[in-house]
């Protein structure tokens, strides 16, 4: 393996291994020495790469959108939009650890002093979002009135809460249900009379969306997801 | 002033200090010296209400619901749902402390061994919303598919994360903005049209509310807001 190469991979195990650690027990407990661990490098090479555990810590979040798979093109940009959203729900209710634990850190306020910055994942995913329905507008997907920004604030708010509530009540079991019925509803007041008929917003999908998406990208270490969902 | 009569107050002024605490440090970090030195209680006086830190956090949590008060008869059941959405949001951005402590102590997860039970506010808020849309259901203003139970979570869910964007991004500041273009949408996909077009979904009638609820509760603690919103 070239070396950059590896330290590619170095960085991205140090960095899954902080985020599960920091789903598992948030940031405020979490502890360099437990993040060596379960990454299985050397204190010297995660020092080379991140200098303090905020600084690792700001990496997750920073690389939160980053962790989310590219889906398969759809004809309907809105499809697509829905199917990240969907895919997202499938990892998290397959309690893929990556994901969750950028989460958990972006809505945890942590103490005052922690100096982390949450705005970065929030920005990045309302820009994104708002990315999806600039396309879709040019497609004539959207509905003439449409603030694309305020819609793109309401969807991420949206789904960020639905989240919540689905890991409190449910460790994340029911989430591509909630976010069916969510897209569904929010999709329902944007989306052109032609475009809405040809979504489709079944829960189910997300699987298959996962299994083209590691088509796609074989080699993205968060589509991993274990066999087990109750782990 | 009789003694139950204080007994309560000086219950209600160890839950505001708590809650203040919560919503500034977080339940680690939260002591109950400095919930004594806030409250102006006694420590003996604290004991007599609350065993522990985790038994007065679970109070704090229980009481989320009890905390958003009355708001004023409306013609329309789903205009009371908003106008009770409203006012809290209302309250969130002029930094009410005891709504966002709860609000805060309910989305950390904390440590796994904190012990507090976040399913208790959250199942509070889902069947409160749930009693709003039967009601409205009753009263003719909903289109006839729509499931209640599976349209008081998303609101529910909705709207915790629709605050929790606004808290990251704006402290708060546009909650009110944000929360009626979320119910304008959400509303428009489950109400009849001769309901949908009696709703009011104008951000500031949240201060309109504020002073109707403040007459309908002229003790509660909760509706007494500073006049800088930026304390």
């Amino acid at each position: 393996m070239a070396r950059q190469e590896r330290a590619v991979r170095t960085r991205q195990a140090i960095l899954v291994a902080a985020a599960s650690l920091f789903d598992e027990v948030g940031y405020e407990a979490a502890t360099i020495s437990e993040i060596l661990k379960r990454s299985g490098v050397t204190k010297g090479a995660l020092y080379f790469h991140f200098s303090s555990k905020e600084e690792l810590a700001q990496a997750v979040l920073g690389g939160q959108l980053g962790a989310v798979p590219e889906v398969p093109a759809q004809e309907l940009a809105l499809q697509e939009a829905f199917d990240e959203a969907l895919l997202l729900s499938y990892l998290l209710s397959r309690r893929e650890p990556a994901v969750r634990g950028s989460i958990r850190l972006t809505v945890e306020q942590g103490s005052a002093k922690d100096g982390l910055d949450r705005q970065e994942p929030m920005k990045a995913w309302v820009d994104h979002s708002a990315a999806f329905f600039e396309k879709a507008k040019a497609r004539g997907e959207l509905l003439p009135h449409v603030d694309v920004t305020a819609v793109a604030k309401m969807f991420v708010g949206a789904f960020t809460g639905v989240q919540m509530l689905s890991k409190i009540m449910t460790d994340h079991e029911d989430m591509p249900e909630r976010v069916a019925d969510l897209y569904q509803h929010l999709m329902a007041t944007i989306a052109s009379p032609g475009a809405m008929v040809g979504m489709d917003f079944s829960p189910g999908r997300g699987e298959k969306i996962h299994q083209e998406a590691i088509k796609l990208n074989p080699d993205d270490p968060t589509l991993e997801v274990t066999d087990d969902p109750g782990n």
